[in-house]
C-alpha cells in the first residue's frame, strides 16, 4: 500500500475519534503494514499538521501507547471563529423584549459549535476530566462537541425527574434567569465516585445554575475541574462562581446589544 | 509544499466539516498550490476512500462546484457499531422497574452518537434536507450529530415556553410513554416556511411524539421528508406513524430485554 494511502487512511480515523488513543498494532493490522511504516506514517502526520497548524497529535510510548488527536485549532482560526460568530450576534433582531438575546441558531448550527466544544475542550485539554456535564437544553450540543474532542461521557442533569432515568439524585437552586428556585435531577448511574467533571452551559448571568451543577457534583462525591460557558452576561454584576472560562462576553442595556471576544 | 501534505490538509479539512462543499479555489488559495495539483490531490484522496472504504468524497462540477464528504459508514462498521451497542444494552443492570430500560449513557457517549448520527444522516444523503428536528432532551445529541453530517441547522422543540426563545408556535400531543395530553413548543423563527425536515428521535413507542413533531413542521408551512429513531419498541403494537427508519428494535417482555439491530 502506498505511503498517502496509509497516512490519509491514519488520519481519518484520528479526526473521526478525536481524543482516542490507537495503537501503532491497531494501524499495523488495519493497513497490513509494516510497524516500521506506520511509526514513519506517523511522523508525517504530525509535521503536516505543525508545518501548517492543522492541529495536534500526540504519541504516547509505553505498554499502552498508541496515538491521538489532541483538541487544537489555532489561534488565527479561533479569532475567525468567533468574530464570524459576533457579526451574526449583532443583529438587532435578536432582541427578545425583557432583555434577551436569541441565539438558539448558533448553538443549534452543528459546525459552530464542533468548533466552540474543541475551544473548550483545547482550554481543559491538560486537565485530566472523567466526564463533562451540563443542564438541559440549549447547552447540550456545545457540552456533548466538547466531550467529542475530550473523549469523555456527556452527563445532563435535568429539570425534571424522568422516570426512564431509574433512581436520580437532587438539588435545589436558584435560577439566575428567573430568580426562582428550581430543582435538578441527574441519574445516580451516571457519575461514578471520585471523578473529575468539567461542567459546560451555554450562558452565565448569575451562576445559579452552575452552583447547583457544582452541588451536584459534590453529591456524588465527585469534583469540579473546571466551567465553561459560551456567553457570559457581563451586565450582571454579581456572579455565584468564580474562575470560569467564557467564550464571548454580552451586555444589553437600554436596548443597545454588545458582544465581544474572551478568547486572547 | 509536498503531496501528502496538501492531501492531509485537504482531507482534515473535508472531514472536520462533513457536508460542506469547499471550493478547489478555496484550497488552491489556502495551500498556495496550482489548481491541476489540488485536483489531482483530490482524485488522490478519493481513491485512497474509495480502496479502503473509508467514506465519500463527492466533487460537484460547475460553478458552485467543489469537493464534499458525504455521510458514508461502511456495512461492515455498521455492524461492528451496532453489535458493540447491542453487547452494552444487554446487561440486565441496565432494566428499571416499569418496563423501562435505561440507555442515557449510550446517547451521551460522543464517539457513539457520532458513528450513529452518521448512519442515520447516511440513510438520508439523498434526500434534499433543510433542518433535522428533535424534541428535548435525551435525542439532542445524535440528533446535533445527524445535522453535522448533513450540514444543516438543527431544531429543538421544547415541552415548556421559555422567554429566551421570543414567540413561539405550539401543539398538543399525546405521549406515546404516559399517555398525556402535553404540549411542544417551537420558537417561531427556527424554521423558514416551505422548508424540508428530518425528524430525529431517541426513541420510538406509540409515536405520538413524532406525530406531534410532524404536526409542528406543518404549522411552519414545511415538508417532513423523513423520520428516525435510535430504537423503537416493537413490544408496542400500534404505532400512529409509519414509513420510520430505526437502528434498532427492542422488547421488553416478563422483564426480559431483547435488543437487535434494524441495519441490513
Amino acid at each position: 500500500m502506498k505511503r498517502n494511502m496509509r497516512v490519509g487512511a491514519i488520519l481519518k480515523k484520528l479526526t473521526d475519534y478525536p481524543g482516542q488513543v490507537f495503537t501503532l498494532n491497531y494501524f499495523v493490522d488495519k493497513l497490513a503494514a509494516a510497524k516500521s511504516s506506520v511509526s514513519e506514517d506517523i511522523m508525517i502526520l504530525k509535521r503536516i499538521f505543525n508545518e501548517l497548524d492543522l492541529g495536534r497529535i500526540d504519541t504516547i510510548t509505553g505498554a499502552s501507547g498508541g496515538v491521538v488527536i489532541k483538541p487544537y485549532i489555532s489561534d488565527e482560526n479561533k479569532e475567525e471563529i468567533v468574530s464570524k460568530i459576533i457579526r451574526e450576534l449583532e443583529d438587532t433582531n435578536r432582541l427578545i423584549p425583557g432583555g434577551f438575546l436569541y441565539y438558539a441558531d448558533i448553538l443549534y448550527s452543528p459546525h459552530i459549535v464542533k468548533d466552540l466544544g474543541e475551544i473548550i475542550a483545547q482550554e481543559f485539554s491538560e486537565n485530566e476530566i472523567d466526564y463533562v456535564m451540563t443542564v438541559e437544553t440549549k447547552g447540550i450540543p456545545i457540552a456533548i462537541m466538547t466531550a467529542n474532542f475530550l473523549n469523555v461521557p456527556l452527563v445532563v442533569t435535568r429539570k425534571d425527574n424522568r422516570v426512564s432515568e431509574g433512581a436520580t439524585i437532587s438539588i435545589n437552586y436558584v435560577s439566575g434567569t428567573t430568580g426562582k428556585l428550581q430543582t435538578m435531577y441527574c441519574a445516580k448511574r451516571s457519575i461514578k465516585a471520585n471523578s473529575k467533571v468539567l461542567i459546560v452551559d451555554d450562558f452565565l448571568k448569575g451562576g445559579g445554575t452552575i452552583r447547583g451543577m457544582m452541588d451536584l457534583v459534590r453529591e456524588f462525591d465527585s469534583e469540579v475541574v473546571g466551567k465553561a460557558v459560551f456567553m457570559e452576561n457581563i451586565g450582571q454584576n454579581e456572579k455565584m462562581i468564580e474562575d470560569y472560562y467564557s467564550i464571548l462576553k454580552m451586555n444589553i442595556a437600554e436596548n443597545v446589544l454588545n458582544v465581544s471576544s474572551n478568547i486572547k
